[in-house]
């Protein structure tokens, strides 16, 4: 183990490749275990177990259209100028029955998702009959079965619906509904609490002054990860004191700990030591800009990561490797929300090889333009940006004129 | 004024087309009042105002790195065989504050974000010093301003932050709280009622019986009205009575009142007359299937939409009309929420002309295959789809292997 005095003021000892901390993310961070939700919040869940339908929708024949419900035979040979008459000896709307059985000669009124009387095998639409008092006159031949929706058309008892590992559309919601279900086992989110820490630092909501500066990085982290499919538990602001800041990440109880602030190698830089203490650093230090102070790690079974304080950084680093461990938790896909588009570089972009960097764009007359004020403390940088590309370790960067793929800011 | 028996179990007297419908929504569906919100729940929300920032960030200094402020001029000529010797005279970290000016000679440790000093013009990093007891020997000359995060860097007093009309990203929120901001001034999201009719229906969370099946369409609205950015008002379960329905459609106090079933021209079919007496009908009726019986109108300030029953039509029918409607009120762009894709078509797509229609497909082996089953009850034809497509009023479909593009569902 590296003593403390090895760690600070002497940069990194060794950066882990960001493939190799992707890797320990997705080692480490599996979907949950699952709990029971209610139908109304099951937007955008994580089905835990695939689902069979117990019943058949609808469970009755039931019409699909506005007319009469009679004996398709009976009405062959019908036409406009040779019309066949019924008598009309009921009427039946949705969720009502007709106990009788239709005979022949006669017609029941139907109206759309009513039940199709006994004795009845075809609906006539009202356009084809003329009708007068008791009595239709019918002026189209109708099939057997014709406007009828058969008991289990929608779905049949017994039938798959989904998977296990789906993602609830809304109209999901609704065939769960229809298929007599109230609740549904998904995957549990993840429940990440944020420990910001910055002796420098006034909580959201006050005026910088003197050399105090807001945080800002609260406010950013918290839209993400409610995004990413999150809980949020607790949101702290803590003093850069090594007691306060161990107190907190030892009394956590959630999924993951965020720790923002003194994740580097600096003096006041205790997170990094203490997550070795009392948990498992596992990275610290990344070939990324401006994400390089970034550190990964566990405490029992809770995923701790530190990010760099600069709100760029912070940025960066929470959308590459933090989003990603939330949405794993939570059993999402592991793809990014953004879109995605292509278009030529207005100016070129330098990279170090065995780097990446976090770049931000701006889209001007069909190309995109690197921001130039890029500095990670420069949080208006990925506000005045459309979308960010991150380039490859393995390459100098992108010329003028070529071609990028990049990430819409959403 | 058309009366009730000429409205009824004739077919629409004259459908609307749909360029025609999505006109009058953006007409009568303008943005809302504003509103003041917390930054803690501006994710997503729409500015009402343009944002100029009234402070400099930072309103100091500050240092870029963990290292040395010193005199930049003094450095000059230092190298690692002729190293300078400076008397380290204090720290200084991140909200706290160096109290004397640093003289010639004297150097002042300080940590990234620490305001730089008095009397210091530049920040030599750690690493090119090396420390002895309360001196450092200075091995690389450091240009002035060198490290520095000047005032203002991030964001100038009186510069302007956001245009009216911004959709507020993460970051965005972030960069609020660090001008000293606690809320701001957004478009009103729009409260949206459901009055859900039919005496078929049992209430979500019932299991479905006799000729009565379960409503799907309330919950699958909900996800969808939320996801446009709508607050849930009403969700009521009404008989198909038409005092029950008018006494709800009088009482509502939303912005918009969606009610489905019962909008087309059977006998059980209330809303369209009621809206006709109560408010204005101002379509019903549209070439789309199989959202045919949809209708749109007005109460007062209230947009109402009449939206059919069946659960694809009604699902059709939201999308078209009722989310540019909420999207349109709450100040969000018009576009649709889904990803879109091109792929060829494995059969074709027939479509008579001078009507849309809503296909519902599936991608099999990078083609799209619409879905046979399509009729309007059959939810599951939306639930095993991966996305739709809508015709061209004035087309006859697609061919086989035709380039479609489509929207996927998400």
């Amino acid at each position: 183990m590296k003593t403390e005095a090895e760690i600070r003021m002497r940069g990194f000892l060794r950066r882990t490749p960001v493939p190799e901390l992707l890797d320990l993310i997705r080692k480490y961070c599996l979907p949950l275990e699952n709990e029971t939700v209610d139908l109304k919040h099951l937007g955008g869940r994580i089905l835990a177990e695939p689902i069979c339908s117990e019943l058949d929708v609808p469970n009755f024949d039931r019409s699909a259209m506005d007319g009469y419900a009679l004996k398709a035979e009976e009405t062959f040979g019908a036409s406009k100028y040779a019309p066949l008459s019924f008598e009309v000896v009921g009427e039946v709307t949705p969720g009502t029955r007709f106990e009788q059985t239709v005979d022949s000669g006669q017609a029941v009124r139907i109206m759309t998702g009513g039940p199709v009387p006994a004795g009845a095998d075809a609906i006539l639409v009202a356009e084809h009959a003329e009708s007068e008092g008791d009595r239709i006159h019918v002026q189209e031949p109708v099939p057997p079965g014709k406007h009828i929706g058969f008991c289990g058309e929608d779905i049949r008892a017994g039938a798959p619906l989904f998977e296990s590992g789906r993602k609830l559309r809304p109209q999901d919601i609704g065939l769960l509904s229809s298929v007599g279900m109230h609740e549904a086992s998904v995957v549990r989110r993840p429940i990440i609490d944020f420990l910001i820490t910055g002796n420098e630092l006034l909580p959201p909501g006050s005026k910088p002054q003197g050399v105090s500066i807001v945080d800002s990085n609260s406010l950013m982290l918290r839209q993400l990860a409610e995004r990413d499919g999150a809980e949020i538990g607790k949101i702290l602001h803590l003093r850069d004191e090594r007691e306060t800041i161990r107190k907190a990440m030892l009394e956590s109880e959630a999924d993951l700990i965020c720790v923002t602030g003194g994740t580097s190698v600096g003096l006041e830089d205790h997170a990094p030591t203490l997550l070795e203490e009392i948990g498992t650093l596992l990275v610290h230090g990344i070939p990324m800009r401006p994400a390089a102070p970034t550190g990964f790690g566990l405490i029992g079974p809770r995923k701790v990561f530190l990010l760099p304080g600069n709100p760029v950084s912070c940025l960066s680093a929470y959308d590459c490797f933090v989003g990603l461990a939330i949405r794993r938790l939570g059993g999402l896909p592991e793809e990014w929300p953004y879109r995605k588009t292509k278009l030529p570089l207005r100016s070129k972009i330098a990279s170090q090889i065995g780097r990446i960097e976090y770049v931000r764009l701006q889209i001007q007359e069909g190309k995109a333009e690197p921001i130039a004020s890029g500095g990670a403390s420069i949080l208006s940088s990925t506000t005045r940006a459309d979308g960010f590309l991150l380039t490859q370790e393995s390459s100098e960067g992108f010329a003028e004129g070529e071609e990028v793929e990049l990430w819409l800011y959403d």
